[in-house]
């Protein structure tokens, strides 16, 4: 059972903390009004990760937390999973036609993009969610 | 230019509030760990909305939010968007076997499971993010 995904854009450059997003003109008007969000959900196709290898990998050891056991890749953040797709939220610094310029993701140059959703904090944040010791050593993913 | 997905788990029931997922068994050991955290990113397949007329539509007026005007999918939470991918913040209740039990998912029975990603407040929480004043009415997402 398998899905299709079309690539509705790309990561442009990143510079420092900044990227900025180029989504392509046949999906430009899916933006309309994005404008009025701070923070957006990204998710993009880890597209160095998508071989039939690296994809049939299902447990990792998270070499950037530092003490982390053997997991399962569904409980760990790795870009190497059976589909890999990444999430980010991330902030919205600016919308110039069909471009983003936004802060905070953590996405290689030239990654496709799958879809954007606005972040809703109502839903999204859970500020007293849990995770294991390990998670809170190293980056924030 | 296009990505595709293999369906690595359903949803099996839903009960009021709470919703049982099951893993495929070949995906099962990425379960590993995953009930050391409170929360889960799920990401779903609306297979609904995967038709490629819907799939072209690319502005929607939301009709669960009273007074949303017209807006591009990118800028809504709506089932209706190039790829249909739905995410959700949710509780984890349960993990036996190789089914999860989790509060608060918004996702019809049957539909294909993409993805699970462990929820890590550093990263995914931003309580005092903004969103149109329409968003504020109706459901959460």
């Amino acid at each position: 059972m398998k899905g299709e995904l079309r690539f509705v854009g790309a990561v442009d450059r990143v510079e420092g903390e900044e990227t900025e997003i180029v989504i392509y003109p046949e999906f430009c008007p899916a933006l309309k009004g994005i404008e009025n969000y701070s923070h957006l959900i990204v998710l993009y196709w880890f597209h160095q990760r998508d071989t039939p290898e690296e994809r049939r990998v299902l447990q990792v050891i998270p070499k950037r937390h530092p003490g982390a056991p053997l997991v399962g890749v569904f409980a760990s953040r790795s870009p190497t999973r059976p589909n890999p797709i990444g999430m980010c939220v991330v902030e919205l610094i600016k919308v110039e036609d069909c471009r983003l310029r936004v802060k905070g993701m953590d996405a290689a140059e030239g990654s496709p993009i799958v879809d954007i959703k606005p972040y809703l904090p109502r839903a999204d944040s859970i500020p007293g969610a849990k995770a294991p010791d390990w998670m809170a050593h190293g980056p924030s993913t």
